[in-house]
């Protein structure tokens, strides 16, 4: 009952905050197979807000996994570019969308990594102008996530399958400000101030870069000429509202691209294509990572950093205080959605223009001279903790922002 | 247990013999959400059989009816073409296509048929060049279906929704000729032998028209100039053989466009568009329905005879014994599918290009002008029963083709 409920909420955040559906607007569902409540929830939301069409793509891990155990491995790198080509058609013609994950975090566990990182680069290539179009802000678009069976499993193995799903739905409840007896809505509005006034903060500061000490990280990045700091919902290139993850706690902006140095190590596993990719430990030198290892999935890592050459370089760099909802849960999601909402962050590959100022008639190649970053992927993983300490660096000025995991500045 | 192996064999089937799926061939396939354990074994059975890649479009009969019921009435006409234009690229370029059919027959059911037909009409717009590909045979394409409890309830209203559900699989599988003892694709060899030769025995004879008698029909339907009586599988463009409907107990032609006179009763109910559409009558004057009643669904019938100008005339007669397994087994499956295979039919609109002789250089309108119909519909009803005599006329004779429902030629 409770349940239902909550759902209901959950799904008109999605619609309203999230996407933001506006009159007469499409909208695009990518759910798995087993959201299917929800996605009828979100429908409906969808429809009440006045979408004029939604259209959705199911994803089952079943078929998802069987590509690489029964096909055949020179078919790995065929993917429905004509599926992607579709949905870039219709997001860059304004219809909205909306992401719901859900899936087995380590679908791929025991597949060939050659395998994997096959048909994720040309997943990779297949789906650039897709995400070109979503990092530009073209229109509104936002993730949430669900309660599989399959992922509350590993995200509390000590439990039974009922049980594990309950705490991972009271979790994902809990850090998307959705409870029984609060206005949902009413608590977005309130949260999205406080991180426009954080981001402000930022913006105001006008650093050039930040200083990440401790839990093994002592890491400076650099920040881009004309950087601007982000946090809470956003704004498409025409102007909409959104908010692009749900729930989220950080703000963000653009690295230096050749200004970062120092070692990083993360605090977090990653989750990268199924794979799990723990204890991750990269050297960046002029703002390239020249050495990474990890005690897992460390081919993937490797593929993933070789993928082009941005891949290689920073594309974000996000702070989060340790005191958040999510931070404050202690579950470890296994999701990036949740985990990178827990921790400072930051992300090998492609920038977000939002994230730059805007200069007319600038071209690609004068954006990429300030620092910003291209490429095919946009990884984030995490390096914060509560024993972490980031500082704000000006000419040679450094002043505390986050201390021992708490915002300070 | 038997179910999970009939399914697999099914599933086979239609890779096998309704896709045959070629090596290195994308598959797509549209699918009931309820349908996922027969979408996971297809997807097995088509990688296996080389499929380098396999894509599934789940639709959910609950968001179908929430666009009529939530949306406003302004957006009736808005449809993803961007997806239809995406399946038309890819069947356009290759890849092969089967449609799983499961969907409530009557889903809806009390929804002002002006609104059907608004939805209609724009979906039969969308999917213009997605159909034409179809009708052309550019790839391999095939139906199936697919027993949900929604539409077992309506086939067996008098059993409960398990013992439906039994029922209307068994229906399935046997006049898919599935069964556990038997060589499912050595069974449809044969079946597609005889098909074959009743269609050769169809063209031999070369009639000019044929005629149906009994039941409340006096229909004469003029053949096109090079008409071709197709049956069984059939070939692509390319050359591979496909069976496009499983079951199918047809053999089947191209009408003369503007030379169908007289009465035509139906037999069976006919859904079309989530509309039950009861005891159809049609006067043909020169080809063109001038006259149209039923006993339900009148409105849709009208929208859908008006829906352009082909629509109105006829692009397909076919004749079937009344000795099949579909019409032995005695259910009316409320799934043109199914009970086109128990019955002659003729059908509005579109005509198969395969069935006319192939003219090289020949332009639209000059196949136009041999008798071929154009429309953005094709809609088969059902005409043939076990009082219904068909006879092949040619010049001044007249010979018996069926009596009382059986094949007599």
């Amino acid at each position: 009952m409770s349940y239902n409920t909550l759902l209901n909420k959950y799904s008109e955040l999605a619609v309203r905050v999230g996407m933001n559906v506006q009159h007469g607007q499409q909208v695009i569902i990518n759910a798995p197979i087993e959201a299917v409540d929800m996605v009828r929830l979100v429908t409906e939301h969808a429809y009440k807000a006045g979408a004029s069409n939604v259209v959705t793509f199911y994803n089952d891990d079943v078929t998802s996994r069987m590509k690489y155990t029964t096909a055949e491995e020179q078919f790995m790198g065929v993917v429905p570019e004509w599926l992607f080509n579709a949905q870039a058609d219709a997001f860059g013609a304004g219809a909205c969308r909306l992401v719901i994950l859900g899936n087995n975090p380590t679908l791929l566990d025991g597949i060939d990594p050659k395998l994997i990182s096959m048909a994720g680069a040309a997943r990779g290539k297949a789906g650039k102008r897709l995400r070109d179009l979503v990092t530009n802000s073209a229109s509104q678009w936002s993730i949430v996530g669900y309660a599989t069976k399959e992922w509350a499993a590993q995200v509390f193995p000590e439990l039974d399958a009922d049980a594990a799903l309950e705490k991972l739905w009271d979790g994902i409840f809990k850090t998307a400000r959705v409870s029984l007896d609060t206005d949902t809505i009413a608590e977005w509005e309130a949260h999205n101030s406080r991180l426009h006034a954080r981001a402000k903060t930022m913006n105001d500061h006008c650093f050039d870069g930040i200083q990440f000490v401790g839990d093994g990280t002592d890491l400076y990045v650099g920040l881009a000429d004309g950087h601007v700091w982000e946090g809470g919902s956003g704004l498409t290139e025409g102007g909409i509202p959104y908010n692009a993850n749900i729930p989220t706690e950080e703000v963000f902006t653009t690295p230096m691209r050749n200004n970062v140095e120092g070692i990083a190590q993360s605090t977090k596993p990653l989750l990268y294509r199924g794979v799990l990719i723990d204890e991750i430990s990269v050297i960046f030198d002029k703002g390239q990572a020249i050495e990474a290892t990890s005690s897992t999935g460390m081919q993937t890592l490797h593929d993933m950093i070789n993928e082009d050459e941005g891949a290689s370089y920073l594309g974000e760099v996000a702070l989060v205080p340790h005191n958040s909802p999510i931070s404050n849960s202690g579950i470890l999601y296994r999701e990036t959605l949740y985990d990178e909402n827990a921790s400072c962050h930051i992300a090998f590959g492609q920038s977000y223009k939002k994230c730059m100022t805007e200069i007319e008639g600038e071209t690609p190649e004068q954006l990429f001279a300030r620092g910003a970053n291209n490429s095919k992927v946009h990884t984030d993983w995490m390096i914060g903790s509560d024993k972490v300490n980031v500082y704000g660096v000006k000419g040679d000025k450094k002043i505390k922002i986050i201390e021992g995991g708490e915002w300070v500045l």
